[in-house]
């Protein structure tokens, strides 16, 4: 049974408060079992990386298969259905030209004082994707991690999928095609991450390193931060639906019931001031469940972590989800627009009735690698600037470092750092024409 | 004795790779310390802070002067010369003027399907930013941390500076004033990051921390990263000085020499094409150092990292700071902007002889706060996106999601998501009619 509260009860707060502080994620530590892992790939290259896989995966490699050959990906990508591929063409599409927008532009402007400043992006060299194994392969994220590399002007482009018996998801390579991935290399693991890091023989290294993963791809990507780049470590995924009383109770309940099927974990949220809608949502859940294919994830998420609250009114449902800072926000309101105006953290919104949360998890065009855990508090989803860093640039004309200058040796001064003082006034005095 | 190279050596390559490779930083290991201290916190709130503090910085306080007082703070603050207050009060403008061109735009568009899509920026509702004590009580870093915040539209910013035996310096508090700070806490170390994070009976927790610190703060902020945001973990910091022949070696000397006197892992670099300039640098930096008050650490950084690279030309120079991506990148050629455009990976660039690198530390505006240890290769320097998220917004009409939505449905049942799939296709066959 979901968890039912309602604004008007008199200790609705502490009870609010309980559910958003509820650990949903069993954090398993496997930080000693990561670290010899990581040690042995960075001794032993692409040997570490053939015995580890021939141990956690069943597959026996050597150097030269550790990567699909062309012939091997066109073989694999051959198997998909011409629907299946005109689908995932569509959501490159639109994930491409969303992203394109998201390209932040060279800036440079001169000063009164004679100061040219400003800044410019450069892409990052290389980026390794991380791409799960079996049942949780997706090809929707393999395009949702790909495509922002490569708008943004990645160079190199590789991706990392563990083929457990040596079972790929053909979709998964058609997307990496898709999306102009140069490499793709079956392994999977800390292993993969460490040779994304690290290099071996075969894996030359990159820079960055993004994609979902299990509790070791997670402890190893926090394990390699610093020495390479990482994108956030994902928690456990929720949606906050929030709906007035004209609603149609079957869609919210498939809206809930699609975020709880992705794991037993996930959590689905309705808030609404109208208490006969909640219960017809809830009567639909109850209805809907038994005939979904993974109705026994989709039950365990909705019966530990569905959450139904009841407000007095659209504000008090607004300024909840900013308390919640959802990953997913889906305003099923008659003026959607008006509503989040008045949220400030949500990792992305979904507006009005005809835009469900999943049509935005493939092919809307915003990316679907969003904060969870209330991370949207101080993060974004994916975007082409993750592939992107920012050099600041400064340019001073001899009367701007006459002008600005002494105020910085003054403060260098003021910090007992006596060389920052003298690199800058050693210029002046020249300018000065003071020969010392 | 800092390294030579010179490309013309057979064994550049590798004496370069090993120069790339020198661990400059002895990481201790405090991460148990750490968790006890933020568990301390965690559990006792403020009483930790006040027991804590007693035992690091020799000073009792209680709950009611963990912060300072609006009259403490004028106190302190009308001990500041005049001069250091104008040095400071341009710093901070000239800081205000640059970052505020950071800001960006919400984007919005419709696309020929019908679907509206976009994206909005919100601030960080509160931020933290930790100032170190003692010597590296640095006010410019309160302008550099502070005011891209401000500039966000952060609404509670807040600032803990520990206080050892009870000197604060009182450049700290005027920049903290200057920037706009709403509460300054007496507390440092691995509790100050815990109570920001956490929070305490008399501080408020905020969403994001930012500010440099020793490795106990660095471990802390490691350690409740994901409950909050943090900034990178800085490490030790280096310069890369490119130089044609036509240079004042006297400049370049004290430039280098600015860079090693922060820290004794602090490295300098120069490459230059011209023997005989990097010969004179050298000279001059023998010359120079025992004039320095920080002449040990200057010493100290420049025997163990100091190098300098004589190249064949400046392309080559160009490529080999690519492979360092060194924080900051001083570029003392004839023309600067040529050169910078050959060059992929720094934090900031200054440009020309008459842009020494201590004048971006403090006045010409661009963030001091960068990325170290080659991690400019993958990341940026502090600005005021980091106070930012992005929120992305979508909305479609019937008829875009009759247009797109089928794509939806046929990847989600490709990827095993019945109900993502259903909340897709109900909707589109209540469009269609079909009352099931």
């Amino acid at each position: 049974m979901p968890i039912h509260l309602s604004t008007s009860q008199p200790d609705f707060d502490a009870r609010f408060t309980e559910m958003l502080s509820m650990k949903r994620e069993d954090a398993s530590d496997v930080n000693d079992a990561v670290a010899a892992i990581i040690s042995q790939v960075r001794a032993q290259g692409d040997e570490a990386l053939i015995e580890l896989t021939a141990r956690f995966d069943r597959m026996e490699l050597t150097a030269d298969r550790l990567a699909f050959s062309k012939e091997e990906m066109a073989a694999e990508i051959a198997r998909v259905s011409p629907e299946d591929r005109a689908a995932l063409t569509m959501a490159a599409n639109r994930i491409r030209a969303y992203h394109v927008r998201q390209m932040p532009e060279d800036v440079s402007w001169t000063d009164p004082e004679g100061a040219t400043l400003g800044w410019r992006w450069t892409p990052v060299s290389a980026a390794g994707l991380y791409v799960p194994g079996g049942q949780a392969s997706y090809p929707s994220s393999v395009l949702m991690n790909a495509i922002p590399a490569r708008v943004a002007g990645v160079e190199r482009l590789i991706i990392c999928v563990p083929t457990p018996g040596g079972v790929v998801n053909p979709l998964v390579l058609l997307a990496a095609e898709l999306a102009g991935v140069d490499e793709v290399y079956r392994i999977g693991g800390a292993q993969a991450i460490a040779a994304m890091a690290y290099g071996t023989a075969t894996i030359r290294p990159v820079d960055k390193i993004t994609g979902p993963g299990n509790a070791y791809v997670a402890a190893a990507k926090r394990h390699v931060f610093g020495r390479v780049g990482i994108d956030m470590i994902a928690g456990p995924s929720e949606v906050l639906v929030i709906a007035d009383g004209a609603q149609n109770p079957e869609w919210l309940a498939l809206d809930l019931l699609a975020q709880a099927e992705h794991d037993a974990d996930a959590q689905s949220i309705l808030i609404t001031p109208d208490a006969a809608l909640a219960r017809a949502v809830e009567a639909e859940v109850e209805r809907l469940l038994p005939i979904l294919p993974r109705a026994e994830v989709a039950g365990a998420s909705w019966r530990d972590y569905g959450t139904i609250i009841v407000t007095r009114d659209l504000d008090e449902a607004a300024a909840l989800s900013d308390r919640i800072a959802p990953e997913h926000l889906e305003l099923c309101v008659d003026d959607p627009e008006a509503l989040a105006a008045k949220t400030h953290h949500a990792g992305a919104i979904f507006l009005g009735a005809w835009t469900p949360e999943a049509v935005g998890d493939y092919v809307s065009g915003p990316n679907h690698v969003l904060p969870t855990a209330r991370s949207a508090r101080f993060s974004s989803g994916l975007s082409a600037l993750d592939f992107l860093k920012r050099t600041t640039l400064a340019r001073l004309t001899p009367a701007a470092l006459r002008d600005i200058g002494p105020a910085a040796v003054r403060l260098a001064a003021s910090e007992g750092l006596s060389a920052h003082g003298l690199s800058v006034s050693a210029r002046i005095d020249a300018l000065n024409g003071d020969p010392s």
